[in-house]
């Protein structure tokens, strides 16, 4: 491992340094301020010619600032002649600006990819994208890790009988993840149908499968942002009589009334990864931090060794 | 439209010839061979320097030879000078492979996206692409049209009352569009489950929603193929006692078992568009063949004439 | 000018209106807002197929929010089927950054231009870049304005006796700015000698050239940002015995201690022109604003008529 | 050799076996089909990260399959994260539409280049392109092998006698090559001069040079398509009386009546290569097949070396 | 015409006005100069913006400022906003390395293409390129004129007795092009076999067809650069008794000892257009100069007009 | 230093014969010259594949010459698989045309940046650029050495008593140079103002700070091309008393009326570095040429061992 250098962004130090404690590996020295207008200042304090550079940087909140450090990170490497440059982005921020629903709206998530590359990344490792067809947003190689074996780990920690246990999935469109948990995890699918959440019709009506009733139920999303629409869940799923509502997501954004939302609903538990930094003020007693160090670490370790990394999921 | 040419490769003329007709326009002049080695032949044979040009080629099967012949007339449009060239794809091959569910797998979305754009087209017009993302795997603008107007006119001229009506996603990743069916047609939604349909279970439990005894049932999906996911659902569908059963698919590829697999299913109707061809082998007694002519012919014009495609769809 | 479409972005819509008001032009409806988690939303709200589009975004702070938003509005214009789309930067941020003056540090006005020109602007129309060699990190064409004859016109309205009059350059990098002025507005030409001003040196000694007592003393600059080096230069000039002392920079950023280093220096008078919006706070009695609305519009209507903007500045 | 991946496409599996076993290396694993509606699949099956990978696919009938499974092949590599990809194509379909002799018509071998580039090629290994100049459409670099000493050992092998030998350019553009031949293996030159043969002039007059009564004739061509035109120059060399009539050929296409035109032809042997596969019934008795696997297999390894590759036609 | 710019490099600016003459136009007002250190200077004199602006630069001797010139005159139409720029290369220098015979030599016509096209060329118009695949080293279109009509026209004139007429390929390279003449303007045809030229054999057997001797002979090429080997052709068809030896050739480089040559070789007439300028001292009597500047200017108008070049030739 | 290979070009031989001689390395085997016609041929006469290859090469005059040849290398070198091509450049011609200070001019460092990354350079080693922003016209790393190192060495050299000496800037835009010369050298600083130098006035007035009379006078220069500019500058100081003017500028162009102005103004000394070659006829006896050879040996060894460049500055 002789010829990595690892960066830290400003965005996530803390699970910068947990990567490079899993690796066995300083923090490489870079020096990042702002000057007084809001400009970035960046200086790698280090020789890092011929080297191969990671740097980490999920762009989560603030979104434009993360993002912007990330592009002159890059460009501060390749000007100083790193042999390669992979952005880490355990998050990758404005996924969800995905494709065009409707006229003159931009593709930002591409518009990203392109950005990212034109700075100069040589390749990206990133962390269960909103959608997988993201990767082909680049031409460069990404690598695409998943949280799923660490959520996983934490559930079959409990050892929740299967019988008891309902895979919840809180809107028509992570039907698919759903059903990949069922797989792993065992027991029932059941779909929140919010479509007619609104309508005049009974609670009963809401939940397609299950039934939810006396049941532990989990929830699994990618992103929880606001948290709107996993809490409406959760208190459908409660008015439905479900025993326990534990919701799980790899990126905890939580933004705006998410927080507030999330103390008042209905749920159990709310399981998140270290993907993004979490605030004093947002670090709820219900909240349990899974680290995806490790993974993110040993995701890193295979690049620079020319290993698979998609092994690591089999 | 006086700069406009439309010109049409060989993967099938009579949509071509029926979208000129909606223009009003006659179509271009153009040779197209095959040299007895199997090498594409082409040649414009009229002058199209500074001309606004539209080349309709949907890729479906023969999916290598339509494409290269697609790419072999946007080289030879680019080198003859004209202004711009689009290329007008009903259908869109490759559209499947549209990200990297494993390791060491291309994704050739993608790389059709970057072969056309290489080729030298300066736009793209598509119609129902299999994952909207692939909007996003071009940096030329794409413009991409939704044959559901069509569809929904189809059935809605059928008169079916609300309340027999149950449109049915035959698969998970399928209930987006469903549920936008639901919007436009009224009924109500019901799944396949076919994960468990292997299984010991009973069929009742194949279907989550409905229930569809004694309903007439709608599926759509966005391309068929060899068939046999719809006919299986079709199978479940029919043992729960549904009294009629609809298929709807913009893009009927009809590879493989698919023509036999239909014949044999308990499908009252399979209604198709002719974004691609059908042979006669195919074009079995129960298939409806909706025209998208007019729509691509619509798309061509308001792109020529700089308005609106989007609006097409308000 | 009926095909073209001018849109401004969140940094400083006054100047966009004015700009738009000299040009008797509506400014083009476009929607920009922030998601709850700070990305930005974008939807062009009118149909701009085949137009000549104008994004009017000083890249001022908050310079990584305004700059993504610029490069969000491109994208949206690009895909929309803009015929053409110009960025026009009355200040471009990140201009400082134009050069490596030591290892591993990026040159981010590079980077910018990258950015710029990757998201699809065709040209970029800006004024008094920080180092006119910024045009060169182009490909595509840019358009560079002055705004010194705004400021020379609000001097020579002031009559000032030309034997009275100091031109004084702030330090050694602005020398030639001085020297410019010199030649408009007569007068003679002075130096402030910041390197040895924290010497143990007489106050006479930190002024090259001049002298500058009882004169009516001008500094100009392009960008005032923390004011910390023209401050200090107008109290060596006070305590030298200037009798006026009046400055002049095209942007005011006034980021930090400005506005209190501003109101407690030496100083007459401070015009800015309105490239940057000021706030209430910012707003000082001493403060004098002149537009450059009227020079953007007009280069704006010549690039889109294909006159020569150069010759504005004959 | 260690870090090398060698890789068949299916148009010459038996080649690139030959290949690998000159090399002493076995070839690498990967499964390539088609699915029902004729798309190609393809996953490599071994780690290739950081790999040196060579993908040995002649471009050959049916030449749109086989090159766009060279293209998915390349895109798999390079989003795999191999370090560098060799398209190695003994036999270049399209080579002979080098250039637009008439309006409105593509240069399809440059296409062709763009295409393999875009895909992601980093170099290219090939053998007795139609036309040198190809190598110049081409940015990255190509390695251009001939197959002319194995030919040469061939006939040096048969220890022909000098003065019984003619070398017979079959048309006008082959004299240059023609006359390489009589270099390395002496005789004497004469050209079929088939502008006049359709005429009403003695067959005496066909020939240009020579005499051929009597003679041991040798022809040389790059490609043998459907014969046509060599057959046509056997039959007046015949009817001036040669002894014996030799033909070679690098790339044996051998399409459309080929065959039945070389069985009835007067010509004693066919001399081809294995850069393209002959069935069953394209192996006529007079037919001769030399191996240029180890020219090829030679070709990579130095390549993969960073030997001289020109050096082996010293 | 309105919109059309013509400038002229420093390279030919007879050819330039002639052009104009045909056109009726103004040549555009350009100052090129060089610096006392040789850098070339440049300043556009008219407005450009928008224009359909063509350059007109043959890349004769001294090759390397002419190709400059042109480059910086193309940088400097694209930074002042031209519409397109078309260069116009009557004579395409570096065109003969079009091809890597040996190793580690450059492709330097692929490396002018580039960087013609680097500088910002969108399309350009040439004459009688040595090879024509030099076309297919450009991405952007390319319009290729031939100056064999104005030839054709010049020896029609004389009325050359068919009966009499031989045509003569100097060499085995242009065997292709001599055929073209005498489909044209009938005769025979003979070829100079120089390979044995040098040898002990009888003059006789260096020429192949004919005969020659009391005929009129005509020799075509391409390019006369040194004069070396059309003059010793000449001299070997003397020697074999021809009555009258005539030389075409589209670029009279004549450079080294080309002229004193040319005076002494029995040449009754040396054809040459005026692609490139002739000083005095090459301006021998037996020199005739055929003007092809018509035919350019036919060539611009059409391209200009977006009418068809290739129709030119039909 | 293994994988090593420095050639050079025809433009310094003696500097780069003096580079190898530092780095204890043999220069590369190259030919190059001059085609009867003016074009350059280049034949690179050792195998390079895989190699870290370094072309030296300063584009002075005949810097168009200069420039074709350097990227002949360039490419050459590409093609023949150089796995690194470092374009050592040590004095970058057309450096000061390095903005549009009017309408309809080029850019012509700029022009020359993108043409040399087009040719194929991987990355630039250059020396006192005339404007550090140069290094921003380029996307590939840029190595900037400063030959202050040596000046300084040969000035602190001579020992001159600090209160003897005067730094003097020959015009404004040196200023910020002379000031790093005082801060390295001691002395008091002092400008020439020539503005004014043409006007009525006395020559006391033209000059900014000092005073001279008396002083040993240095004044720095990046570039002297005619040296009209610096001549002017030494009249003045001259005739202001001044006891030796010594002049000292990295980069010797020496062109036009330079030697003879040289030779007749007031200079005591002219200190030149090698990165030109100088004639017999323009080395004046007044003329001291310090070798930069092994400040560009040291830095082409940092780059090739990943060693930091910057740091030979420190």
């Amino acid at each position: 491992m002789k010829d990595i250098k690892i960066f830290s962004g400003r965005a996530n130090p803390e699970l910068s340094t947990r990567i490079c404690e899993y690796l066995g590996l300083p923090l490489g020295h870079i020096t990042l301020g702002d000057f007084p207008d809001g400009e970035i200042a960046c200086k790698i304090e280090e020789d890092i010619r011929g080297r191969d550079v990671f740097l980490i940087q999920p762009t989560g909140p603030p979104v434009n600032n993360n993002l912007m450090e990330l592009l002159i990170m890059i460009e501060s490497c390749k000007r100083a002649s790193a042999e390669r440059v992979t952005a880490v982005m355990p998050y990758y921020g404005y996924a969800r600006q995905d494709r065009k629903d409707e006229g003159r709206v931009p593709i930002t998530a591409k518009l990203v990819a392109n950005l990212i590359t034109r700075a100069g990344a040589d390749r990206v490792l990133t962390m269960d994208l909103h959608a997988a067809q993201i990767q082909g947003f680049f031409d460069v190689p990404v690598d695409h890790l998943y949280a799923a074996p660490v959520m996983n780990e934490h559930f079959n920690s409990k050892d929740l009988p299967s019988e008891e246990l309902v895979i919840v999935s809180p809107d028509e469109g992570s039907i698919k993840r759903a059903l990949g948990h069922v797989k792993r995890l065992g027991g029932s699918l059941a779909i929140v149908d919010k479509r007619r959440s609104s309508a005049e019709k009974t609670s009963q009506e809401n939940i397609i499968g299950g039934p939810v009733e006396g049941k532990v139920v989990l929830m699994f999303d990618d992103i929880i942002s606001t948290a709107g629409s996993i809490c409406g869940a959760a208190k459908i799923l409660d008015r439905n009589g479900a025993k326990e509502i534990h919701v799980a997501a790899t990126h905890g954004v939580l933004c705006g009334p998410a927080v507030s939302r999330m103390q008042e609903a209905p749920i159990t538990s709310l399981v998140l990864t270290d993907t993004l930094p979490l605030s004093e003020s947002q670090l709820l007693p219900k909240i349990v931090v899974l680290s995806v160090a490790s993974l993110l670490g040993e995701g890193i370790k295979r690049i620079h060794r020319n290993e698979s990394v998609s092994r690591l999921f089999d």
